[in-house]
């Protein structure tokens, strides 16, 4: 039975500051909630109908909260239009970024993505391509958002998130020496370059691309061609949909 | 100045029943206000900052009516967090779909696509990648939806989205003789194809993928590798990003 404080406790999850002040965030449905709980992510609470906790004993830790809960008490803390079998609570990850160990990884840098679900989409695609950092400008939307969460459909569990003030972050990255690539439409073919199986890829804002400040720390400008060339189309990609076919190049000539 | 009932009216095409009605949709925004006023689109009603109206004299046709509004007012019928300079109501289109002339072109097929979101990115990238025809399944989302429009970001002008009863439409495409392509997991490296410059590519629901009705009509059975091969990754990738990744690739190879 899943108590009126436990639920207003869940729901203020929802808010940024309370998620941070509690270092834990919200995911919801099996799929989701059983490939965090069989990764490293630790879990705080979860709150499941009698058959699904009955059916996935196996992936309950024993040092989290658990409360067995009907449909419609789901329903009262869920934001899915169909309440699921099992939500559950988990502690935020802090994984140290080493900027070092980067030096043999392709990695993605994220200047001001802004919408939740374009960075759960990143972070899935990035899991897809075998990309296992991202780092995020500090105005990027938040990991940690449940509309982010729930779009990563578990590849959060395999992809490190960090957030970084971008200067601070791209000096450092800079003295790797690797390739840092970043999509313009000035830039060149994508489909003409030899691209490196490590450096990074930056991305940029949904509306405004990429920043002047993250601009100059970039030495390798593509461009992914419309077809056909020199006709009328849109002005530019969805990020994520642009971010996937530049990792989707990137690995196909580097497999 | 924006009446109370034409609020109320401006409001109520949030709902598909009452935009079908009315044969009308609504959009917000210069950049895809702007686009669909350049288009072979109907313009219903303009409501507009002065500014904005005056700085956009050119586009306004004369058979339309025009309301010059605050942004407050604008606020009112307006789905965005901060309002915009100008909302509009255009005339749905209805295009007859002529199979036959699909013979010399690359078109998209999506089988129950239900995400507003992903139905607008992907209006979006077929435009890029010069795709001018696209097939929904009837139990797609509406193009129509605002969320859809939005996200088509005016690709909608220049891209006709028609909807059908799946085995009706694919049953009379397949008599074109042309690859009925669709992206499975046990398909064929999406890169060791040689894709045609024509044919039909066929994209499945968020969830379950393509139906068994579908299915059937497909002889290209493709797959967007993971990298590297045999590692635990993601189940799939969000439907846009492989729309995304595929149409691409076509593209790359008849370039």
């Amino acid at each position: 039975m899943l108590s009126k404080n436990k639920q207003k406790f869940i729901l203020s999850l929802n808010r940024k500051k309370i998620r941070e002040q509690n270092e834990l965030f919200v995911a919801e449905g099996h799929k989701l909630v059983s490939d965090l709980l069989s990764s490293k992510c630790l879990t705080s609470i979860i709150i499941g109908t009698s058959q699904w906790l009955d059916a996935n004993k196996a992936l309950i830790p024993g040092n989290c909260e658990v409360i067995e809960s009907k449909h419609d008490e789901i329903k009262k803390v869920s934001a899915l239009k169909s309440p699921p079998d099992v939500i559950a609570v988990f502690k935020q990850q802090k994984v140290e970024l080493d900027i070092k160990q980067l030096n043999d990884q392709l990695c993605i840098f994220l200047d001001e993505v802004q919408d939740p679900g374009n960075l759960g989409t990143i972070v899935r695609l990035a899991d897809w391509f075998g990309i296992k950092t991202i780092i995020c400008s500090s105005n990027c939307a938040d990991i940690y958002n449940p509309k982010t969460i729930q779009s990563t459909m578990g590849a959060i569990s395999r992809v490190n998130v960090h957030y970084s003030d971008s200067s601070d972050f791209l000096s450092s990255y800079s003295q790797l020496g690797l390739p840092v690539y970043g999509t313009f439409l000035d830039g060149d073919n994508l489909y003409n370059k030899e691209l490196s199986s490590k450096g990074l890829i930056i991305m940029g804002n949904e509306g405004k691309g990429i920043s002047k400040e993250v601009e100059q720390f970039i030495n390798q400008r593509l461009y992914i061609p419309p077809f056909p060339a020199n006709e009328p189309t849109s002005e530019s990609l969805n990020v994520s949909v642009a971010t996937a076919i530049t990792c989707a190049e990137f690995r196909r000539q580097n497999n």
